[in-house]
Parts: structure tokens; C-alpha cells; sequence
């Protein structure tokens, strides 16, 4: 048993401790979730956020709900609102049902689901380290096909360890690269509207002393065009039975761009990622909408050293905000899944996964 | 003659002034400038930008610079530092070149150079009134083919009439669909890292009382996968003989995501965009790189209604900068030019433009 991991742990009261996300890179904060209000408030805000994290965070989510209900029937209520609380990424349906479906005999349900939240986030750890090691043995075959030493490899939003219990997704290979002592450099979307990247993977990397640069949204397709990406690896909300990819905002124009240029384009996942109740990915999975003023205003440090939210559009002008859009299968190369490597389409995942 | 254009004008004492357009859409302000050096920051900090607005201001620079030096010879050399004042958009190079090349046999340069300018200047408006015209049949024609009333483009970076004397390129359609009464919707990128689109383009829309949207750039191949965009509009820095197009950064990704769904892809031009030494757009044309520092730091209104400049990124993670990619010809659907609507492709090109 682990039960600590790095964007999440238990405090000394065994209450959910989380770092505070919205507030990297620039201040350093954790905050403590006691009830299921806290719990929904924080994922719907995005104190925490990544598939794999809201994943962890509802499973713990339904051990607090279990200190303020008593019965089985009671908790329910609670469930579904975790459940809930954001729409896209099917990691947090996911924990939430497997948490309930676990307890649904237990006689002794709050040291129970503390006992299913640390195993279920144990097992994700175990698969981070999978993929990682799938996806490192990926940039040494192309640095060997290629006859080179430096990896560049493109990322978009946050899939390392503040997304996903314990390495993280897309950045797991990284890592792994980096104790391989490969030469790897990181592309990092900055991620409009919420900068996930420019705020979070920048933060991450630099934390691990991983060689990377800062990129607008919009570069990722001229540096393919110039030869200067040599993969792309992002991680994923949701992936329907056919290999659909649900992921932040922007994932498919990239995977566009790496199909137009031969750049191989992986996606990065943990089992329970998959939606296998989904075949067409692009017409099923449900895209969230978020406020407008995620897309208005940004937050950042000013000139006296103090973090400011200013309005970056005019003030009467209406903005639209998507969280997440959908990537084809036929643009995604591979599947970087605890299982090895996947095609992504219905047949090699059925028989991967043993539908 | 008109002599008077919207994003800029001679002011009483037949300087050049210009508006501010780093300080839109929070602080209308203007600026005179009254030397060739002034012309030449101005160009390089985009006080001025926009290929058709640099073009014009390169043209009353030579008519500034002589009234700092008297011969042709000395005009010489600031020509030349006017001319590489940035490296992409083409219209720089021409208008410079073409000024010049007016004023070899000029026995009354000063005079000469303002009434050259002028026609310059006038005669891109004439073309901007034709691209406007040329642009909103096709708008027509698409409402009509998919018997819809309203139409919803999608345009990139700032192509309106602050770019381009007089209403612009890519908005210039716009603009005449309003004036025909057509119910026109627009989706603004925001265009990062500079948001000229959202800071720029929203502005001059909500002035015009324009429908529009603010996107983040990652977002306009989502809303082309749900049938959101009837067609997209953007501008030119730059055109090779072929029809590959030089544009603001993140073109190429919204081309690519319109081949992909069938979204009509078309590009509004002066002939003064194109490039006929050019072939291969992709290979050849120069992409400006410009300071990390507007990756990473980004200027908006405080809550005090104050203009503050904030860092977004950690500080030490490094970023880069390209300004601008090509989208190559065969993702383009037509060129909207002041000659009518011209295919993308060599022919097509060298027959309607009399090479």
C-alpha cells in the first residue's frame, strides 16, 4: 500500500489533501477537501484536474462522502453528485461506479472505501509506470530509426504526474527517458484557454530539470512542417471502443498537423480511459462547456511580484469555451496503454482488452 | 486622391500618424511619426501591423525619410532600413521597392513621394473594395447552396481594416455581407501570442456591430467536426507564384482542420501580397522570429481598469516565437483577390495575373 502520491495524499486526519492547481506555477498551495461539496467544487473549479486525477480524487471522494452518510442507500446521493461534476473525462464515472460497485456489500463502508481508494490509485501507479516504460521503448526506436540522440518530442496540455496518479500519462515516457538518461526536449502547448500547459507541464519539467520550450498553440504545426517535432504525445479525457480520442481542446488540430507531416502522434492512457460503451467518438462523447470567462480573462504575476487576473478581450464581446475535442483514430499512430502498445481501432483494442 | 485612411492619415503638419494598435481594444490612442527611425520601431514593435497597414506606412516612410536626407542616393539607405524592418509580409518589401522605383527620376522628390504614396494608398483601397465584393458573393453563394440565412465564418489573426488599407482583407467580405444585409456571424481566434483577434479583431467587429465570438485557437476544428462554420476567411502576409500562404502563426492548423471537414478555405489578397519569385512557399518564404517575451507575458485590464502586463509561464521556462506559417495550396480554395476569385495553384495564378 502506497496512499501517498504526488498531487494528492492523505493528511495526518485522513482527510483528502490536494495541491491547488489554479494556483501553479506561480504559488504553491495545497488545500484539504473534508466534505463532498468540497470534493465537486474542487474538480468543477479545476483545483484538480486531469483524467486520471479526478479519477483519484472521486474515489477518495466517496470515503469522505462516507463521513457524512452512513448508509449505502445514502451515499448514492453523494455518488451522483461526484459523478457528475464534470462531463468529458469517463476516468472519474469510472472510479466513482467501481468505488460503488465494491461497497455494494460491504458491512463496514468507511474503512472499506478507504482500503478500495488506496488500491484503485496503487493500481493507477502501477500503470503509470507501464506506460512509461511502453512509451520510453517507443523514443528509443525512433531515435534508432532516425540515427539521432535528441528527442523532441510535442505535448499538449498537463498528463504528468499533476493529471494522473503517479508518472502521469504523456509525460511518463518522458520521465522514463530522462532516467534513461536520453536527450529529450519537450514542445509544450501553452493550452488556451487555461494554459495547462505554458502553467503546469512548464512547472512540472522544470521541477525535473527537463529541457523544454514554451510554444503558443498555433507553432505546433510549423514545427512539424520544419522537422523540428520528432513525436507528439498527448494523454486523453475519454477513448471510445474504436480508438476515438477525447481530449483537451486542440488535440485534433495537432494530430492533423503530425498526420500531414508524418510526425508519429501517440496517445497515452490507462485502461480506464477507455469508453467501451463508445464506438464513434466524434458523435458520442459529451464535449463540456465552460465559462466564457476562462476564455476573457488570465491570470498572471505582475511587475511587483503579485499573481493579477486581467480581461484580455473587449469587455462586451462574447467568447465561447470547449474543454475538449475529438481526434479520429485514423490520425492517432498508437495507443500507449499499461497493456504495451495499442492500434487504435475496435479490433486490436477488443482484443487487447478482451471485450 | 482620399489621403485619408482609417488605420492611419497625415496629420495637419503632413506627418503620418497612425493608431497605437499595442494599446487596443483597452486605450484608443494615436501616434505621430515623424522620422524614419519612428517608422522603423514602429513596424518592428507593431504600433503598425498588419501586411497591407505595413505596406502603406513603408510608402509615406520614404516620403518621412525625405524630409531627413535631400538626394535619392541617401534615401538609399533608409529605404533599405524601412525595407527590412520585418522579414515576411511581402507588401513591405513592395511598396518600398515600388516607391522607389517611382522616385528615380524625380526632380521634386518630396512632393513626388507624398502624391506617390497617396496613389498607393488609394489604389489598395480600390482593391479592398473589390475583394470585399468578390468575398461576399461567395458568402451568397454558400448561404444559397446550403439554403441557410446565416453564415458563420471563421477568421485568424487580424485581417480588417486595421491590417490593410481600407476595410481590409479577410474581414472586407464581412463588412460588405453586413452592408447587403446578410445575417453574418464571425469566430475570432484569438490569434496567440500576440491576440491580435481577440484584442484586434473583436474590437473593430464590436465597433461595426458585427456578430461575433471570441475561440481560443484551439478551438476552431472542434467547431468545424459539429457543423459550426460554413467557411473561413483569412488574410495573406505573403502568396507564392504556387498559391502557398504565408500567414499569422496557426493558419495552417485551421487550413488543415477545414480540408478534414470540407469547410471552405479561402484567402483575401491585394496583388501586392504575391510573390512570383517564389514557388515553394513552405521551403522558401523567411518566418519571422520574434521575442519569447510575448509568449510569455500578456497585457490586459486589471480590476482597477488599469493596463498591466503579466507574466503567464514559470519565469525560467524558456519560450519561442515564430510569427507566422504557410499553409500550402492544395489545403486553399480560392484566393479572394482584387482580379476575382483565383484558384490556388500555379496556372491559375500566372493566367489571371499576366505573368
Amino acid at each position: 500500500m502506497r496512499g501517498i502520491y504526488k498531487a494528492l495524499w492523505l493528511n495526518e486526519d485522513k482527510f483528502l489533501e490536494v495541491i491547488d492547481q489554479t494556483k501553479l506555477p506561480f504559488e504553491y498551495e495545497t488545500k484539504v477537501l473534508r466534505t463532498t461539496d468540497e470534493i465537486v467544487t474542487a474538480i468543477k473549479d479545476m483545483t484538480v484536474r486531469g483524467a486520471g486525477v479526478i479519477g483519484s480524487v472521486a474515489a477518495f471522494g466517496i470515503y469522505t462522502a462516507l463521513r457524512e452518510v452512513k448508509s449505502y442507500e445514502e451515499l448514492k446521493q453523494k455518488a451522483k453528485l461526484i459523478r457528475e461534476s464534470r462531463p468529458t473525462a469517463v476516468n472519474l464515472m469510472w472510479a466513482v461506479d467501481k468505488m460503488m460497485e465494491l461497497l455494494k456489500d460491504s458491512n463496514d463502508l468507511i474503512n472499506d472505501s478507504l482500503k478500495f481508494a488506496i488500491k484503485l490509485n496503487d493500481d493507477e501507479a502501477l500503470e503509470s509506470e507501464k506506460i512509461a516504460k511502453y512509451g520510453c521503448d517507443i523514443i528509443e526506436d525512433i531515435l534508432k530509426t532516425k540515427n539521432k540522440t535528441r528527442i523532441n518530442i510535442l505535448t499538449h496540455c498537463n498528463a504528468g504526474w499533476l493529471a494522473v496518479i503517479d508518472e502521469g500519462t504523456a509525460l511518463a515516457p518522458i520521465y522514463e527517458a530522462k532516467k534513461r538518461g536520453i536527450d529529450v526536449h519537450v514542445w509544450v502547448d501553452e493550452t488556451r484557454p487555461r494554459n495547462q500547459g505554458a502553467s503546469l507541464t512548464a512547472w512540472e519539467l522544470t521541477q525535473s530539470e527537463i529541457n523544454h520550450t514554451i510554444i503558443a498553440d498555433n507553432t505546433g504545426g510549423h514545427l512539424m512542417q520544419d522537422g523540428q517535432v520528432d513525436m507528439v504525445i498527448t494523454g486523453a479525457d475519454r477513448v471510445s471502443a474504436s480508438g476515438d480520442v477525447a481530449n483537451k481542446i486542440g488535440t485534433y488540430l495537432k494530430a492533423l498537423a503530425a498526420k500531414d507531416n508524418d510526425v508519429p502522434f501517440y496517445v497515452a492512457i490507462p485502461a480506464s480511459t477507455f469508453d467501451f460503451d463508445i464506438i464513434d467518438g466524434v458523435k458520442e462523447i459529451p464535449i463540456e462547456l465552460r465559462s466564457e470567462d476562462e476564455v476573457k480573462y488570465i491570470k498572471g504575476v505582475d511587475k511587483n511580484g503579485d499573481v493579477q487576473e486581467v480581461l484580455i478581450t473587449p469587455k462586451d464581446s462574447p467568447a465561447i469555451n470547449y474543454g475538449f475535442d475529438v481526434t479520429p483514430a485514423r490520425l492517432i499512430t498508437g495507443l500507449i496503454t499499461n497493456k504495451g502498445i495499442c492500434e487504435a481501432n475496435f479490433d486490436k483494442i477488443k482484443e487487447k482488452f478482451n471485450l
